[in-house]
């Protein structure tokens, strides 16, 4: 790596302005002291840990990108006035790494969460950075990190990137102001006791996206609507998730925050894979739907199809034998078997809970033979770093 | 005021378990030692000034609502995974509190406000709170900021009540910890040079609320999506807000964060005043729009219907000659005239930049009189608690 042309001055951490973006070269890194201790890889449950260290870098338009530092977890110091605890400015990615076969750690796909992470950035109004200097920060953390990584099979190290509007100001504008942070932490199996089919909720009352609207990006604004009735789901309808509808005909959407396959024989007498499409702006674009999609159509063997899925075709379907499989995909579970939909008050029974079917099955060995690098795959990226590169910059606490 | 049976115990700020609400006896009040010198009422700008004090009570499950506390101003520190950071479970209100005539300070409608922002809390999963203990709070914080209630007329003291979730999960779940505070901040005349008529962009293309989603709530999640959109309009067509519009026939729904008034000859040749229905939860049920429906009623001089606008029927209207008024109604302006609308490329004039209609100024005035209590009416509530209860508890900082 190049040593950066704008080195801070003295105690500031400010960059020089007019850079465009925050760079990896100017990394300070500040290690814990106190480390905390890692949990037991058993029983890991999702988002309620988090590892020693963050990444942090903040904007203003006066100084752009401060300079980007790794240091502990700690709170962050919000103004009570911000604007992302008022309007919701803020948005996320979720990507996972995991200690592979051979002992070195690997990311999944972490540029498409990053290309996607821009499009967000841009819809929600935040200012512009590098992804690829942004990857290598996320490198230098998990490499920090690497103890996190867990060593079970099935489990990983959850990374989440966040950005949100920290100005002051209770004005309804683009915030001025800007924080970009990655947390990481330990996350289990998803099936810890193999794989259970879960059952959805399907209610037209609770509407998740609109054209128009911003159901395709990951921002936060998407998800505070839906908190409720997957409550209500889950408290006084035993659903664990939630089958979002759309329109006067009902089209399947996502499952919960997962995107939502249909493996069926369709009119035609074909067996087919269906997801709903992107077009429209009511699906949120899944890097684990688009791996998916790449993975079957790979194998050539089932025709693969983006196209909208109607409660009455699937019924129709269900009702003549047709309906096969039904999985949700997603980064917590890779596929997550649907076994039954609460439907206007009708049960839909697809599966039983213990019975998966064999393409989700083999979706999800495939993928997951993928993330732990039993079969070497171009998705799986390294997060070696010069080590002396790495530890430039490194202060004790 | 009765003594509460809860009192805390040594320094634990807790209250007794199994509280279905903090209490305003239990208010814990600490008073800052640097006290911010306080802005011009010349041209102060929206949301910008943060008075010295704030409101603050936390939820646990666990606990139930800690000790309610009014202290200075300061960042609050929030976990990088709490949930307000990510899902945007988040709501607010908007009320101010007025400097009347004969010296004393009202506020404006505010058991309105802490009714819909009830509504509010159980949509977006929040615990629930006595909306007259929060008003009693409220009352106190504006009484020690009662020197930050500006002297000007025009100007008022804006108040903020926000909730926010603050448990550290990345679960895509109802929040088990929550936050609700209050801030006040001194707001300017939405007019120091005279009424000004505004330019409003309604491009079908982005859809700020639809039917089975939270547009009828106060809630975080619907103003991200709305940010982008604005700043494009202000900057590349030159108009100060957007006029949402929703479904095929686009409907006017809203007027950026206000409601919207249409006065026009209708097809049977009577003058009506016609705002879109709540009903469908399009609309954010504002207090200033309800004032303005029970003013224009109680004159009992125009037909007040609250009703569909489609574009086509504007335009035809517009065309005829018939569309004679039309504003937006909010906290911050009260009434603001809208004097064009760019449409499809189109501009479709109303009226010029300074010509402000007859209806909109007498609903101005009236409403204006009201807050500064020119005309003594109930919709003013007086601030006054006893002295001694509200500084009960008291201790310098």
């Amino acid at each position: 790596m190049m040593v950066s042309l704008f080195q801070p001055v003295r105690n500031t951490i400010r960059c020089a302005r007019f850079i465009s973006s925050f760079r990896a070269d100017d990394l300070h890194i500040t290690l814990t002291d106190k480390p905390k201790p890692k949990p037991s890889d058993d029983n890991l449950p999702f988002g309620k840990n988090t590892s020693d260290h963050m990444f942090e870098v903040d904007y203003t338009p006066a100084l752009g990108w401060s300079r980007p530092v790794i240091r502990p977890v700690e709170p962050l110091k919000i103004h009570p006035a911000a604007k992302v605890l008022h309007y919701a400015q803020e948005l996320f990615e979720g990507m996972k790494c995991y200690r592979c076969v051979d002992g070195k750690i690997r990311m999944f796909r972490p540029m498409e969460n990053l290309n996607r992470m821009e499009r967000s950035a841009v819809r929600s109004g935040f200012p512009p950075f590098d992804r690829f200097e942004l990857l290598k920060i996320i490198k230098k953390l998990i490499n920090i990190e690497q103890e996190w990584v867990p060593y079970s099979k099935n489990c990983s190290l959850y990374i989440r990137p966040t950005m949100i509007a920290t100005e002051p100001c209770l004005g309804v504008t683009q915030s001025a102001d800007s924080k970009l942070y990655v947390i990481t932490g330990p996350t289990g199996a998803y099936f810890p006791t193999g794989m259970k089919a879960i059952r959805l909720l399907a209610d037209p009352q609770y509407v998740r996206a609109w054209p128009g609207g911003c159901g395709g990006f990951k921002m936060g604004s998407n998800y505070a609507p839906t908190v409720a009735p997957l409550f209500q789901a889950q408290k006084e309808l035993n659903c664990q998730s939630i089958l979002w509808l759309f329109g006067d005909d009902h089209q399947m959407t996502e499952a919960g925050t997962m995107n939502l396959f249909v493996l069926w024989t369709n009119e035609n007498g074909e067996e087919e894979l269906v997801t709903p499409p992107l077009e429209g702006g009511l699906i949120l674009p899944g890097v684990t739907r688009k791996s998916v999609l790449e993975v079957v159509r790979e194998w050539n063997e089932i025709k693969v199809t983006e196209e909208v899925i109607t409660m009455g075709a699937f019924i129709k379907a269900l009702n003549e034998g047709r309906v096969k499989e039904v999985f949700g995909s997603g980064t917590a579970s890779i596929v997550c078997p649907v076994g039954q939909i609460l439907y206007k008050g009708q049960e839909l029974h697809i599966t039983d809970t213990e019975d998966v079917g064999p393409l989700t099955k083999r979706i999800y060995n495939h993928i997951n033979e993928i993330h732990y690098y039993m079969k070497p795959h171009p998705w799986m990226e390294s997060i070696d770093i010069d080590a002396d590169e790495s530890l430039r910059n490194v202060t004790a606490n």
